[in-house]
């Protein structure tokens, strides 16, 4: 049995994450920790486990909890999480980060976009991005591991390859992204407030979302291509998933099916990605580590459709897919059904 | 006291009317047609109205309900509502329609993307759209208006100032719009029972939406300017609501404050458009007649964000400022407090 | 026109009655307090009254507000609204306090559960309770209004007739009562988070929630009887609303028709309260004053269902009710359509 | 492998089942059946089971689903499943029903409440009723478990051992439960149509609801007691999940404490059964076999609060535990965690 902990245990994807990681037969949760001094059991602060885990939430003390796990899953708040993943691996525990502070190529980017300094500089740029389907044997030696945003992740699966192969012009790429509130993390704020959010839609972060330059470093990374994303958030009234409707305009003579083509050779194999012909709805994917993708026709160029689950394939449904990968384990192990054996499939 | 009559009055649009036309001074509400023959009382249909209309449903009759009213609200789905408008006009009572049947230029196209023969289709490209912020003097002495379409109204206030004033580029205007389920109207059909919709979103009509030709035949109309208009439409979990998001290329020289400025020439003195500043949320317009729009300046262009209710300035709304405009009462009666007196403002 | 103010203008009880107030003909709001002193614009805090309230939050001196003010509607938190009410009523303008502080009989019971010392003890039991369903004589000579709390209201209007009546059985009430979010105000926490409450239900101070005594107090007033009221609150997954679904004993002979016939006599002439035959639902009564009953035989004993908007009937509209009544003017001014006539009605 | 089959696969029980099973590491989904004629595949009704099965619906051919399989989940409609049922049997299958039409005890009161003639009276009576936690022992060798009614499940395990050991009053017992609206099955209906049911609460059926018969009969079979069960279903703003709140009358001396240990003495062992001290939220039971129990002292008498999934521990949850107890498999395989190894837990 592999030894995993969590750092900072009391969120949704903290939540998330223990719940696959009681699915999986050769990982146990040795230590969650939380600032609560309270100590708490994981049942009081998350009442869904009471009778799945038999632990309490314990303050972090780096050196200890590195005697007695081999990975940990680092769940704090971007620099926060940097200062941490640091000591862990001087410890020679391998991490998978929540956070964003490993996920853009450098430094100044990431400062100017989260107005912090950065903890641990020289790291950046050099850490791999935790999206299995482009970094797998990157992935697999890593010590260290940069666990993707939500909303570019279901941006990059459908566009990544079409942008490797020159099918879709990268100026003029727009993500028009909703999300459940659940993305907005576990903390009492009046804009999350039920009364607020509820039967209601908005966008936000209009033009300046800090998911469009990962998007836009990513798209570089793998496709070695500059791109302008445009992208904006939208606060739909729902717990979780995530649904992209991407408009993009395909270089001459591109069209449905050969988005299709483009697709079907990179995901074919990929356990997690979904070919689908009618649009995703977001009640398809949730708490399953799947990407449902989709393409049409339009009056201009072509609109693609994306579903995932932010908090699994989002979030903690990615990071035991990496952490499958890091392991060696089965990398559809405690993510899919049938022993993770999934099914052919053709929609 | 005005006569009045709503043909079809099950629906979601008549309820929204009935409750509109309820606070209106100087109109009375004569009679309420449905097809059910066991004529229920309205408050047996909606509930809502218990105590407020003393009513009861009755079947159809053209010739005695144009004895008893001045004007009918024509409530029926498209191609239904033509042939009775039709009758109605004959008996020279004005009509305001809800379909879509007198919206677009020309027959061809209304059939095409409609799927039935026009039975009125020698009205059609002469009947006036009722948006009364463009097209208020016509509508004044108008026997038939054709009451324009949600997703049209939402897209249409904050583009034809642009388009008029030559800001943003016809050709690609992309329409990402999110409506509640109330938008499909009131009738039993599995893809919008409850369980299906809850806490998930989807896009539909990809595409393909019939509400993407009628916003382009308006901005002919208006801008005289052929246009693009790619129109994506989501179904969000919520009752009641459209957020349009509305991505459009500026022009050379073209920014946030020149699209606001045109917006302030045209919509100054508009009692139902208010500019804000920051993302408007479906919330705060619901059961109000006001269309909330705001603009960003994004990665690449400009983004716009327009809020309404679909069943009020989406729908019923735009009706009874229609009904104003053609009867002379003063544009906001029953639709803005304050006995109708808009306050200034300037958020 | 009535100069009235507001004190504690920033929550939902507040919005709701801003937009009430903004309908009355003979009523002008002159002032509107919040503890922000960046002093706002209303449709800052309230994006909804953008164009109808054109107004700026302005820190409360009690002695500048009165000079401005005839009424003011107090929606201050417990404790902190008798300390204000005391100084306001010295300076003679009449008030309706929103708060619990004035609505029960004794400052024991009221400390006990409040668990703080009252600001204004001399004044607790004289205070007249603001249902005027059963107090309007007291309340159109009143400077002082105590307005009823939203769960006792929904329990009070069905049972009160039937205690006064002798037709059921004082000890043995149960209310289960299910409410929006909106119920637990308008401020950050944890509980009412977005993710927290949605798509589910709970149960919530079981056995010890401060209405029960309210609801005792209050019988005990009206029908002078001592009662046994067990009372369970609800948070149901939706904005506002309450559903109270009441357990009652009858005495010997009683049925629903003799309730119903009980009803009928008290409530004939009261234009918001609606005799239903099919169980109500919050959707029929929320942005209304109505409150809607309904009795059922059941295995042992009736049950009777009301519905009530928290926020209106439960809150606001219960104020503007009052208003009316201490101002003389119509009652259901500002709170029903048709200028105030309700229509007869029998559902 | 145990071959199974589903017999009427396209609602949501019969979803929920096919995401356990595939869970289920002995166990093969052999064959789904439907009446659609068009053969679709099961990703085509269940966009979630895309990737996980590879099956096509198929017409029911009872003779040859029987030679493939050795136990049938029956997810009919009542007296539409009898029927089935007595075929599947007369062939040697084993049946899990998850109809009403084996869980009374007796066929005159199945037809006065549900207004057929039951297919097949003859067993009626001597069936199964499918609750582990008082049926283990019958059901591991049962050819026909009677799968119990979501409501019933929710009251009846807290109630059965109380009433056992006479802490109750049997004759005074009220159940005012709430539901999510899956409970309604997926069927295209007005009154679960999404703007009826979307941010409002009702009461449904009340003093006449089905499962009031099915507890009192069950009280009577497992405590030899009859019972007066008032019962009340209300239908809640959200897609799954069972509050019932159940009020009760102690018999002399009981209190709070006494109910724990008699849940205790009772639960200590069970997998599935919780006892908590907070109130239980819908949302943490939901997606899991958990039934969550507490109970608190009220005004008068007793107040116990239970949380079920209606689609897992009120369906298809407890059709796998009954399976696994028939079939001799460890009772929570697929149903919990941790390879079915249940921690110790006591919240």
């Amino acid at each position: 049995m592999i030894q995993v902990g969590i750092v900072g245990g009391t969120g949704y994807t903290a939540l998330e994450l223990l719940k696959l990681l009681a699915l999986h037969p050769h990982v146990e949760v040795a230590a969650v920790t939380s600032r609560d001094a309270s100590f708490p059991r994981l049942s009081e602060v998350h009442p869904e486990l009471n009778g799945v885990y038999d632990l309490t939430f314990e303050l972090l003390d780096v050196d200890t909890l590195c005697e007695r796990v081999d990975l940990v899953f680092c769940c704090l708040p971007h620099a926060a999480s940097a200062e941490i993943v640091r000591q862990l691996l001087e410890r020679d525990v391998r991490v998978i980060d929540f956070s964003a502070d490993y996920r853009l190529n450098d430094v100044t980017t990431f400062e100017q976009w989260y107005g912090v300094t950065h903890p641990d500089p020289d790291r950046v740029g050099s850490v791999v991005y935790g999206l299995p389907e482009f970094f797998r044997n990157q992935i697999e030696s890593a010590n260290l591991v940069a666990n993707p945003g939500c909303f570019p992740t279901s941006a990059l699966i459908p566009l990544l390859p079409l942008l490797a192969d020159g099918l879709i012009e990268p100026d003029h790429v727009i993500v028009d992204a909703k999300t459940g509130v659940s993305g907005a993390g576990r903390k009492a704020n009046l804009k999350f407030h039920f009364p607020e959010c509820n039967d209601s839609i908005t966008a936000y972060s209009v033009g300046n979302h800090r998911h469009a330059p990962e998007m836009e470093h990513l798209i570089q990374r793998v496709c070695n291509v500059d791109s302008g994303v445009t992208f904006t958030a939208h606060l739909a009234p729902m717990t979780r998933g995530i649904l992209a409707t991407i408009y993009v305009q395909p270089t001459s003579g591109v069209d449905v099916e050969a988005v299709q083509k483009s697709w079907q050779t990179v995901y074919e194999e990929e356990p997690f990605v979904r070919m689908v012909h009618q649009p995703p709805a977001t009640r398809h994917v949730v708490s399953s580590n799947f990407c449902d993708i989709a393409v049409f026709s339009a009056r201009r160029g072509l609109v693609i459709v994306a579903a995932i689950d932010n908090l699994i394939k989002g979030a903690s449904g990615a990071a035991v897919q990496n952490m499958n990968v890091m392991l060696g384990f089965q990398e559809t192990t405690a993510l899919l059904p049938s022993n993770g054996e999934r099914v052919t499939s053709s929609s």
